[in-house]
């Protein structure tokens, strides 16, 4: 796998840097054969949002991370893409919560959950961070799911109160959902299942979710839960923005 | 690689023989890196039109096949994805209009174009085939491109005069209208510059599109030339289903 050379000038940069961690996760075994797919599917939702932030993503993430400092036992998963894409930042914020990560992807084998892990844990390494990393022995299971993409650890996402699920499928969203939990999706389609069925959507690119949280974490700001929150109206403007760049 | 074994009564049965389809090619060594994620920006583009032929698509490729029916030297150019996705059919195309396949390909390697090829050519035999492939030998250059991509055969996208190139590149999309030529694009994304760029867009899937063709040839329809055609409101149709999803 070569180095990443492209010139940060370059008007797609972040987007070729993208692919690029997505071809060297890929060399590393992290990701199942479907994962440049749904990372093109996202590459075109992006494309139709202007690939920025917007106001509401950035008011719908201030509030996911409201109510994780607030949970009592918050946790962030992590799959294949998510761990290419913002690996590094998801475990900052996970160290600045102070809450585990697990490892929890779809298409479950043992070699994928190992090359996770060990990027996971050499990530952690090179920037001295402590989180605990779960998921490689599952205890427990999502009730109402069936096959390997029910397995999670009885200490992580069973137990949790809020959970952060970046690019999860929709039918793990709503079992997730129906035990009780608050739910945070990272998802750049606002019309997508996941979209639909979680508690809180953040209609954005993950890497750039991950920062806006960081930074909230940074600033003096306080973070407090926004209790007049609808995710209803937080997705229709996500989807005006779609609109508004084909209507005019 | 494993058999295809879904269910054709999976609702999403089309989308995951795609994806089989596109897992095949790779394993020959037909796909650049970047092919996967470019089938994902397609899905996202379907998905948002509803994945069917709309009437706008089935007028602007019959519109099209007049135009290759009418030319003195048609051509249809194939790339990675689609010798994967409709290598048979588009064969099956030029077989009919007794016009040459070109393998043209964006980063060209040697040892793509071979699989390529080996690939068109077993097809070929399959199915009885005589259809000339070039693409293997390139002889001449398409004015205005640099690099690799530039290359063309002489007697193939060079001297033609009406061109169906499916998935094309907006760049030498350009180049080839600003040769003279007829230039039919097929793609799903009715805002890129492909799309803008071309003579005829067939905004839909490149298997569907084949079909479609293959159909009008075989019924007993007089295919004419529409002169009232207009690319910029044929695209405009397509935005406008894409647009009418979104709000309502």
């Amino acid at each position: 796998m070569g180095e990443f050379t492209a010139d940060k000038s370059h008007p797609r940069y972040e987007s070729l840097l993208s692919r690029h961690k997505l071809e060297v996760a890929a060399s590393k075994g992290m990701l199942a054969d479907s994962a440049l797919i749904a990372h093109g599917r996202g590459e075109a939702f992006d494309y139709l949002l202007g690939e920025a932030t917007s106001e509401n993503a950035m008011l719908a993430a201030r509030n996911a991370l409201a109510h994780l400092m607030a949970a009592k036992r918050p946790i962030i998963t992590i799959n294949g893409n998510t761990a290419a894409l913002a690996g590094k930042e998801l475990l900052q914020l996970a160290q600045a919560l102070n809450c585990p990560i697990e490892i929890n992807i779809f298409y479950r084998t043992e070699q994928r959950i190992s090359a996770l892990y060990n990027h996971l844990e050499e990530i952690k390494d090179i920037h001295h961070i402590t989180t605990e990393i779960l998921g490689k022995n599952p205890d427990a299971k999502i009730p109402n799911l069936e096959g390997p993409r029910a397995n999670c650890c009885a200490e992580g996402i069973f137990s949790s109160d809020v959970i952060l699920v970046p690019l999860e499928d929709g039918d793990r969203c709503e079992a997730l959902v129906n035990m009780g939990k608050t739910v945070i999706v990272v998802d750049l389609n606002p019309m997508s299942r996941s979209a639909k069925m979680a508690s809180i959507t953040i209609v954005d690119e993950v890497l750039r979710v991950a920062k806006c949280m960081l930074n909230y974490l940074s600033s003096d700001e306080e973070i407090d839960i926004d209790i007049d929150f609808n995710n209803q109206n937080n997705l229709q403007q996500s989807i005006n923005i779609i609109a508004s760049n084909y209507i005019n």
